[in-house]
């Protein structure tokens, strides 16, 4: 529940938002790469759709690699593993996808992330970002962890909309239809 | 339930109507093509029987390459990726057969797929079409989601023939009896 | 229930029969050749019994083709998918064995199956045919859905002495003790 | 229940001896070599420690090929499907292993069996026989189906003492401590 | 519950802290490396989060091994294996992370482990340290096993804080926030 | 019940002691060596805690094959089956451990073991010999078999000095830490 957001020092390391019966809370998604021929890890104790999600956003930028100006070559010589802590704690559901092809692609470019950034939203194979639940709780708990920048789908600007002014205030909230665009705004040239 | 068509400016991309529990709606199947040795993956929480259904779409596909002017060098060398958002949902049944198999032949010849098109049958390895249920609820879900043109299974045309005229005015319904004719129907020339 | 015999314009599609507690019906074995190394894919719902049955058809030709006359290299240099429609069907046993068997042999030689033909009977791995049960009701079925011969298991005959001879006028029923019999009875020398 | 002894033209197909609650039955225990590289593959609806008793069989024969006379070249290059009929029957437990050893031998040698032969036994890694359960059912199931000649453990000798001699009149029962010894017993010069 | 520090005589042998029902204690973390291909191989009765754990440390040894002075080609040509005795307890959970990435480390390396050194504490794949539950009984049990030196997380000092200082007499415990100082720390140049 | 130790004459087969509600029995332990590249195959109705014994044992011999004298390129050309006769009877746990690793190297060496021996202890990656339960009736099961020598972790003589000295007569009892030690008191230089 106390998780802040950290540093931007790290390539891969990627801030998003979790919606649980506890509440809100930010979580973080690590990619790791390294020499090998396309294996994908996934850790972290992560439910099915959770893992497909990481299969998607992995598949998403190895098709789409020249668009998104990512290393083809990268993807064909590397292993990609991707952990989310903390171990011990089950995670599921798709909204982490966005999260999850944003730190892969900082992993595979070391692209820095820009500071102080949480996302959520569901990533489809085509590129498109989809709303996800629970916008309200993940709001609070993105203030709460020093976050001033969120990233959600368009769709979901009408969940923002039913927030009291208050409890947004001073957070940037961006609102995006494709991961294309997400990328755009999420990662710095600066390398780590 | 307000999932609207949305454009064909990916090929790939094919609409598909379901039948649940809480009546019809549309669905997106989405292929993704990249270099590899003939994998396929398979998303969105989708059921045994389904999956298998996306194995005869691309196994029909690849026996029958050359009959439907398909670049049989281009199964050789891709892994076929097929996803169907929204991942929080499952999904089974067969009747997403043909919208997976015209969603692989899109995907792979990069043809763009007509305007505003659903589609629903179950496909077999001779490339047959088969009938499927819930063809009044899809109907109706097709009309709500700004679709003008649904194929279905010669055999489901009874089924079109029992509701009300005034439910299906300005949808136009075209039957088949194999997978080769509604490819045929459903893809056009111009490339995304 | 109201599956009929189509036509036997592809190799690779062989009618069985089947007995379920809704009484007998027609079903089609579907086999398709692709290029590949001997992968075995299986599709339609299968049970692990049935699915069994599959191994054994395949190994039996695969060890005895030159004795049946089949290309040994299309074996070599092949993939074999065998799919049984309607995929939202369970099916299983063992009665679809000598069905599997002459629908693979009819894909890997493009022979015709003979018109109007239905079969079913257990095969073991030295080509064997053992009998089967519900022979009452796969023989009414068989009739219903058009078909005029049927081969059965040299042990079921007992099964078809006991039917009423009103119910089996205009049936050819013909017996075997070996896969190796029913396919010289199943395939004509026509290609597809 | 009525299963007879058949004939020996098949190498590779042994008669074994089944212990059910239904009471003792012979069962067919068939080997196909086929063109491969040491796969084996097992059907008929068997247990886990049936198909442990498989692989034993196997690793035995191969790893002494050369004091057996077996021909070692042919595992190198061979892959081994046993299956043991009727596919809607579950069968398991260890008492196939000798009947599996010498299902295998024959089948890559092309020796025929004894005429009339069954047997039941458990091997072990070292080629050891060790006895089994159901003698007396198994012993009058093999009478029943026309055996003349039945192989046993050694230690199951005591078992037979204990049925009243006119139960086995007719019958040679022969007994062994070894899978090698039982091969010389079972296997004729003769080819299939 | 009686288990004492042994010695460092063995490099790829670190001691861990458990917290259980039955309060805390120590468990060995023994790693060993042998010719291969990149396989890692984990036993001794691990759960799943356990295991991924050790997936976890042993990339991000690998994709750091230059930052961390570790030989990048003993990686490449290397199997892991992993083993916590003892194998008839059951083992799970986050906590070994640490103990993990430094027994591979030192098994990599052959460098010796600081005397009477224990550790424990989650890992995640950027190499940030996480702190664990049950400090209080794994601290313990470290004093009971003869363990001098502890090294834990950062976030762990305000539950150390919270033991009586007598219990924690004569044991150094040392904080930190990353693997790449815990290495530091517990590994010798001393080679074993 | 009536198990008896035979002979030395098979390298690879080894005594070993279990304990189970029954009591205590003798076990035996075979393995066989044959060409291949590495794999282990585990038969005997064995339960996942014995399997990863034999993992352990095996990667121990693997990775210190020049220290104990064994050839280390046996192992890169070979496949390992380890069996535990019988297999209907489920086995399980670390206890057979020492047993395990003494017979892949009896096997890989074609060294004899010692006459009337039998041993019991858990084994760990290091070497280590741990202690096991059920020593009382384990060792009593040695005597009723005929065994004269049983190796058991020096942890354990606690154990054997609880039981009656009436009830050991006769029996030479050796205590170890380590599988090196084990080793060089089981196997003889004779080879089989
Ligand atoms: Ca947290
Ligand atoms: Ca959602
Ligand atoms: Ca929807
Ligand atoms: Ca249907
Ligand atoms: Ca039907
Ligand atoms: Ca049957
Ligand atoms: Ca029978
Ligand atoms: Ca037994
Ligand atoms: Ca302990
Ligand atoms: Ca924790
Ligand atoms: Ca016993
Ligand atoms: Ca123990």
């Amino acid at each position: 529940n106390k998780d802040k957001w950290l540093s931007n020092d790290f390539a891969g390391v990627v801030t998003g938002l979790a919606w649980t019966a506890a509440g809100g809370e930010i979580l973080f998604v690590e990619s790791s790469i390294s020499k090998g021929n396309g294996k994908l890890t996934l850790t972290g104790n992560l439910g099915e759709v959770m893992k497909e999600s990481a299969m998607i956003a992995l598949e998403y930028l190895r098709a789409h690699a020249e668009l998104l100006n990512l290393p083809i070559e990268a993807f064909d010589n590397a292993n990609v593993h991707i952990h989310v802590p903390e171990g011990a704690i089950p995670k599921d559901g798709p909204s982490a996808g966005i999260t999850m092809a944003t730190s892969i692609a900082s992993a595979i470019t070391k692209r820095k992330v820009r500071e102080k950034l949480a996302m959520t939203g569901e990533i489809t194979l085509r590129g498109k970002v989809l709303p996800v639940g629970g916008i309200r709780e993940k709001i609070l708990a993105a203030k709460r962890a020093g976050i001033t920048t969120v990233l959600l789908c368009e769709e979901n600007r009408k969940d923002v909309n039913e927030i009291k002014p208050i409890y947004i205030e001073g957070l940037e909230i961006i609102y995006f239809n494709t991961i294309q665009d997400v990328l755009k705004t999420a990662l710095l040239d600066e390398k780590a």
